[in-house]
């Protein structure tokens, strides 16, 4: 198990104008697993639960998700339920029910103590930083994080902002979190709170990469049809940092392709509900559409 | 003259959060012809007023800019007054006087008859096909326009439209145009009404290029301070469209390299308000910047 990541698991309704689903398997956790599996072995801390379906505990397993720090409590599972308009660029939170996430305190199994590379997704800064503590010394250590927590836990994000190597947020966040509206500035700003390499996620416009010495701009892929974009964020970063783990390096080339195999995940994510897509899709696929970015940037 | 322009000159007062300007120099074709000067001749149709400073001229000249086209008639010239706010996205319009171009009626020259490549700048749709009728036998024609003239002359546009090789317009005209919000089957719409070739124009997120057979993404340059957009769409399409007068040719990986060098052109032209930075740029630092584009890009 190389890589470990905290984060939510959650049943979603989700209606867009192309269609809706009830209480389908969704949450950060899960997103970012299933996309980093394609990559390397992912160990998941997570909550559930009396109500989670076997069904989605065997999907997960499928992927070859390590399980054993997701635990079931009493209670219902995590519940978010959304809307977007056509432009597909916002989520409308219309109702959140943490139910057994209320008390989720993250226990990191014995076993994935040794893990080389931890990923926090957007969850409490304060859970974030105590996953960090729990486990012995990781290679890399990745960080996302939300408006929300931006807003109301400033000084706890702080503290585990400093302890990261990379920070994956989207664009409104990065200008919040920096207070600078010109992305340059803002990187600047945030790598002088601690971590030296910052994602800008762009929406269906892309994502850049800085890093001390580069920027690196990847596009979205074109797609004719999106009929959900929840989870893309957290497809984008189970492809990245899956890459990372499995290279082994974070060498400037190896974090350019990182961004274009989150990219090319957050892509396959978003033409289906849920995690519709990728219960189906090959890593020949995968690999197919990371050749195709090449001729999509490349004069 | 490889490369025949009509457009706008004007006497710009902008003001954005980084500085003013007071009757600068600007105008659609004058950003274009400048813009397109490092890569090929251009001659530009266009009307001045008593009151354009010879100084201008001069340095219109001192570009190798043909101004057979351009008449002084009694009158001032076209004036515009525009404001940007901190995001430096959108122009709020404050005042036009059109002064001399109100009675603008592109008369090309006859040595301009031959010209290979035509850019209609954003004018009245009709003095676009007007000039079209004009010209002999051009090897390429590139269309610009704006949302005024897609609700106030829209089937005008449509009869332009409808001869000429590419369209260049923002995303928000592109799906104002074809009344499709995702930009793929905007294209396959704009494509159905004439041109093959559609580039889509995204401010500070690029441009993408759709042609029959492939889509290529651009992204913008990160600058870290930018003073003035005004002129950005411009000198992006006289990078565009000078690149491929000189380069003969307009297969894709001309198309390609296209893009980037009016990336390139418009990404310059924001570092300073007006012609400002224009006036100094070598094309030694154009040929540099193109090759940082490879940096951006590549993986």
């Amino acid at each position: 198990m190389d890589l470990l990541v905290v984060g939510s698991v959650a049943l979603d309704s989700v209606e867009t104008p192309y269609g809706r689903v009830e209480k389908a398997l969704g949450g950060s956790a899960v997103y970012f697993s299933v996309s980093a599996s394609y990559f390397t072995g992912v160990g998941m801390v997570a909550v559930i639960g009396q109500d989670f379906s076997e069904d989605y505990v065997d999907f997960l397993k499928s992927r070859n998700i390590d399980l054993r720090g997701l635990k079931r409590e009493h209670g219902l599972t995590f519940q978010w339920r959304g809307r977007y308009d056509s432009d597909l660029n916002e989520a409308k939170t219309l109702d959140t029910q943490l139910n057994v996430f209320e008390d989720f305190r993250p226990l990191v199994p014995d076993e994935y103590q040794e893990a080389s590379v931890i990923f926090l997704a957007n969850i409490d800064p304060e859970l974030q930083l105590n996953v960090l503590e729990q486990v012995k010394h990781p290679r890399l250590t990745i960080c996302d994080t939300m408006n929300f927590w931006i807003e109301k836990k400033p000084d706890q994000l702080k503290e585990t902002i400093e302890r990261v190597d990379i920070l994956i947020i989207n664009e409104g966040e990065a200008r919040q979190l920096s207070r600078e509206y010109n992305l340059i500035k803002a990187y600047q700003k945030i790598s002088s709170y601690g971590p030296k390499t910052l994602v800008i996620k762009q929406g269906s416009y892309g994502a850049l990469l800085f890093t001390p010495s580069s920027i690196f701009s990847a596009p979205a892929y074109p797609l004719e049809s999106v009929l959900d974009p929840t989870g893309a964020g957290d497809c984008f970063a189970g492809g990245f940092t899956g890459y990372l783990a499995k290279s082994q390096g974070s060498a400037e080339k190896e974090l350019n392709k990182a961004v274009i195999y989150g990219s090319v995940m957050a892509s396959f994510n978003v033409e289906d509900f849920s995690l519709g897509r990728l219960r189906t899709l090959t890593l020949d696929e995968v690999e197919e559409r990371f050749e195709s970015f090449k001729g999509l940037t490349q004069f």
